[in-house]
């Protein structure tokens, strides 16, 4: 047989499936905290449970590729309402989740040969994705990096060049749980206005704010920004698969086309869910959601001797203190031996002594004894 | 801005979309013979309603990349009963739907300039994916341009090169309702092999066959073989985004990391009913909808003097008697100026004079009453 694709070839398998096998003969309790997810259940009423056929008929039919009308119609009003940045259908996007909106939008601005600045620490996904069509993902260390809005622009704009397309960045963010502060994105956007690339702004943790302000990017250059969002975060459903998009029509248009050819649509049922989601139980059950995430999340920064987090369900540990000569991968072994899983700091930029967990993929108990097993693999 | 990708630019808006707003004034009931699908709502026990969070406790969560393990076991079991050929989880990647399979698939095996042969006439938007990956689609007018296995096999050699990576064909065939014959396809395996391309062998349509006798294609050349099979299809489900890839490990592998950063996974809740469908309910609902489907097709291939189809939900006609001076363009408009709704055929090819109906997207009054009119259109 030929050899697979390159791009193929270059991405890695799940990060998460390497203990499997080791876990397969554990027997203990185990804290799975190396995913992004929460243990909560979506609000009742956003349930598949809840959407029948005799409400929905044909809801397991084809939907408009951009999303089922009344579900855009209703983002771009919502979009609008929490940005306050004009809004409309045709800018909007809905696709299978954050990941299949980020990859189309990927696929819309990403020759070969192109490249794509990614600030780091970043969600894991996002370079396999630029190299999947064929692109260079430019990995820029970044928060913990610079101090000022004056060091972040000055250090995108060292990394910009002609084949630059677009840059990515994450706030709140996933995996170190701060903001990027507005006054850095204010310098940084003017950076991408002047060297004419495209914002991918990963704002998924937008209603997942402790402390602190999160400053949506697409108000500060609408023509250039694409924001990505997600159900799964917001609304604990990840496993529905639906997102969206928000940018110029053009490029949405140019998105919708990669979409359409790599998963068709967002699924029906799920679409229809986030609609409910929209509703009052959706934004009861977030704030409910907010308040939990934030406790569990302060317990965990406490119990570990770290910052608490400003957003997202994550922290990112630098843990070099505690490895012998085995590396992370040691850490790692004697955290899952314990049943402790954790994600991997390389998962994110180049990181090689930092393990992520998340605070919210377990029940609050589950979470906070795993965070005991960590605090005591740390001395703490 | 700066322009989009070549292959976003390249990769066509939705061909069913051009009338949208020419139907928006038309007063009077609407066939809408242009889309692929179902007018039936799935079987009882394999809806959305029926997949209860208290029976599946975190059915909105993520599930594993590769699909649900019960689900990615039952399908090996099913596709080795269904095709008598061993096959084991590892040769199975559910994903979001055939279309995120099958281009699942394209990434894991296109790398910019490399070639997919496309038999044509085929389903939309594989040439599409193969642009999307930087690939280079060369469709060859196939059902219809040759008579044996001999010229089948001729045909196909004569366009493979040393860029060709693989070659696409579809069977039971949409858009035409065919198969491609056994005989046919065994003689276009050994091209495969002595050119030592991949086949990617879509057979959504595997459990719609109403005369003769459907070939699946990995039994013939397991090695090389991919195969792409729906839910969407097989149990009226396209909305769920729910289908599977069969083929060797190794493939099956760089598929999953390409749809882990295109898509992620597919759906859990299209994934559970998905795996409701196979038991008996989904049984016996495929069967029920075989027999309406065969009487469908009969009907309206009877009525439009058209040979009856084979397989598939589909019929493609060639309209060129019934053209005037503004060709299909100008069909089609005087189609949906009563309503009817047709896919054109340079949809699936080179195929400038044709017209594909689906003579299941609708209930089959509305099917019937649709039919007449394009009879009534080709004076028939």
């Amino acid at each position: 047989m030929r050899p697979f694709s390159r791009a193929s070839q270059s991405l890695q398998g799940s990060v998460y499936s390497r203990f499997a096998g080791r876990m397969s003969t554990y027997r203990g309790p185990v804290y799975p905290l190396h995913i992004g997810d929460t243990w909560m259940e979506p609000a009742e009423g956003c349930r598949m449970e809840d959407l029948r056929v005799a409400d929905h008929p044909g809801m397991h039919r084809y939907t408009r590729v951009q999303g089922l009308p009344a579900l855009v119609d209703a983002l771009a009003a919502e979009v609008q309402g929490f940005t306050g940045t004009p809004t409309t259908a045709a800018e909007v996007l809905v696709g299978a989740g954050g990941t299949g909106c980020l990859a189309a939008a990927i696929g819309a601005l990403v020759d070969p040969g192109a490249r794509v600045v990614i600030l780091a620490p970043h969600w894991p996904l996002v370079a396999g994705m630029v190299t999947a069509f064929g692109g260079e993902a430019v990995v820029v260390p970044f928060l913990g990096a610079v101090g000022s809005a004056a060091e972040a622009a000055a250090l995108l704009a060292s990394h910009l060049d002609d084949r630059t397309v677009a840059v990515y960045w994450n706030t709140p963010n996933n995996p170190t749980g701060r903001h990027i502060p507005r006054a850095w994105l204010e310098a940084m956007v003017e950076v991408c206005r002047a060297h004419d690339v495209v914002i991918l702004a990963d704002e998924v943790y937008e209603r997942y704010v402790y402390s602190g302000t999160h400053t949506p990017s697409r108000p500060l250059a609408p023509e250039r920004t694409v924001s990505i969002h997600s159900f799964s975060k917001a609304y604990g459903m990840a496993g529905n698969r639906v997102g969206w998009l928000v940018g110029p029509a053009d490029l949405i248009e140019h998105a919708k086309r990669v979409s359409t050819h790599t998963f068709y649509s967002a699924p029906t049922g799920g679409q229809l869910a986030g609609l409910a989601a929209l509703g009052p139980a959706g934004t009861a059950w977030r704030e409910d959601a907010r308040a939990k995430y934030a406790e569990l999340g302060a317990y965990a920064a406490d119990r570990l001797g770290a910052a608490r987090p400003e957003g997202s369900t994550f922290l990112f540990l630098d843990v070099a203190e505690h490895l012998d000569e085995d590396g992370l991968e040691g850490f790692l072994v004697r955290a899952a031996d314990r049943g402790l899983l954790l994600a991997p700091g390389p998962s994110f930029g180049p990181y090689p002594t930092h393990v992520r967990i998340c605070f919210t993929s377990a029940a609050p108990d589950l979470v906070r004894a795993g965070v005991d097993v960590l605090a005591d693999l740390l001395g703490r």
